[in-house]
């Protein structure tokens, strides 16, 4: 069963909680869950139905377990090696977050254009010249390129990666990328985000909805 | 009308498109801003009559028009002051990354716990300890606060800002924040994103659609 992109993204926020539980909590509700992300518990027990997951009557879900079901269904422990391409601030923090490789991403490159970034290791992970992308993904078989150039470099990037063989591009730039069908773009809106949730009077609230 | 969060999303990515368009380019159909994000074109007219703008015949949206009214119905003007709260590698990113401010999104101050970091200033942003959060909120009158603190710290952290007269948190870190009511809490789940996109195979894609 496809589970839908909102499912993922709230069951990884459960995951989240699940991950902050005292060792004492066996059992979590699916109303204490809720609770948390101040959302309706019926909408997360219809979203752990994804995972085929059925808690006990008056316990809840068995917390471990729910935790290693979610794991599994979304492939966390399924390491996926990744590209940074531009070694600036926000490529750079990236690269330096922790946390991703505990969701199965692996980061193990970057690439710049800046000579003086070249060469140098950032928390390991050694900066390349972005020239060398395209041998660098069949070198290492990677397919998903983390993109946090500055916006005026996010074309020619994208024109970089288009004929490099990567297949999906998380991009962070503020600038819809034009590249083949064939990859795939996913455009992390930043900007977005600001403003529906600094806008809620206003805006409607469906982050945590199931659609409209 | 209220604008559904997914439409708010996607009217800054048409901003973006627009925003980049060539000078000659007066007019743009809603089959060519469709064809940039890969989604259907009825999706694009349909958004679009949210900002009460409608398309000539054959000519399609006047670009300049089509942008002015996104940036007003969607408040780019309207300036927000903010605090950044962990002034680390994520924070410091952040802060410097200029585009935020072309959208109304003004960083003030920083804070951290960290004496180290305490009194310096991050692209023209002083850091302030965390324990001053409350007053500043008041002196300054700022109701935004992006939380990047690491995991660890995140609880320690939004204890300071459920007492400091916060409205909205910005929370980049994997933690569910316990946080009193009146605070809203936007949760920029990364990990969230990463999975929804790298397992588009197994997932629905609703990220560009409508719900589900």
């Amino acid at each position: 069963m496809k589970i839908p992109g909102e499912v993922v993204n709230r069951l990884t926020l459960y995951h989240f909680i699940l991950e902050d539980l005292n060792e004492g909590d066996v059992y979590i509700s699916s109303k204490k869950i809720a609770k948390f992300l101040e959302i309706d518990d019926s909408q997360v027990r219809k979203d752990l139905k994804y995972i085929n997951t059925v808690g006990k009557r008056k316990l809840g879900y068995n917390a471990k377990e729910l935790k290693k079901a979610i794991e599994e269904k979304l492939g966390f422990k399924k390491t996926r090696d990744v590209f940074i391409v531009g070694a600036g601030n926000l490529g750079s923090a990236l690269a330096k977050y922790s946390t991703f490789k505990d969701y199965g991403m692996n980061i193990i490159a970057m690439f710049d254009t800046d000579p003086k970034k070249i060469g140098t290791i950032i928390n390991g992970k050694e900066v390349f010249d972005i020239t060398k992308v395209g041998h660098m993904v069949q070198k290492l078989n990677v397919d998903i390129a983390i993109l946090t150039v500055p916006k005026e470099y996010a074309k020619g990037a994208a024109n970089y990666l288009a004929g490099s063989g990567i297949k999906y591009i998380w991009n962070f730039t503020p600038c819809i990328l034009d590249v083949p069908d064939n990859i795939k773009v996913w455009n992390e809106n930043l900007i977005g985000s600001f403003l529906q949730f600094t806008n809620r009077d206003e805006v409607e609230d469906d982050k945590n909805d199931d659609g409209n």
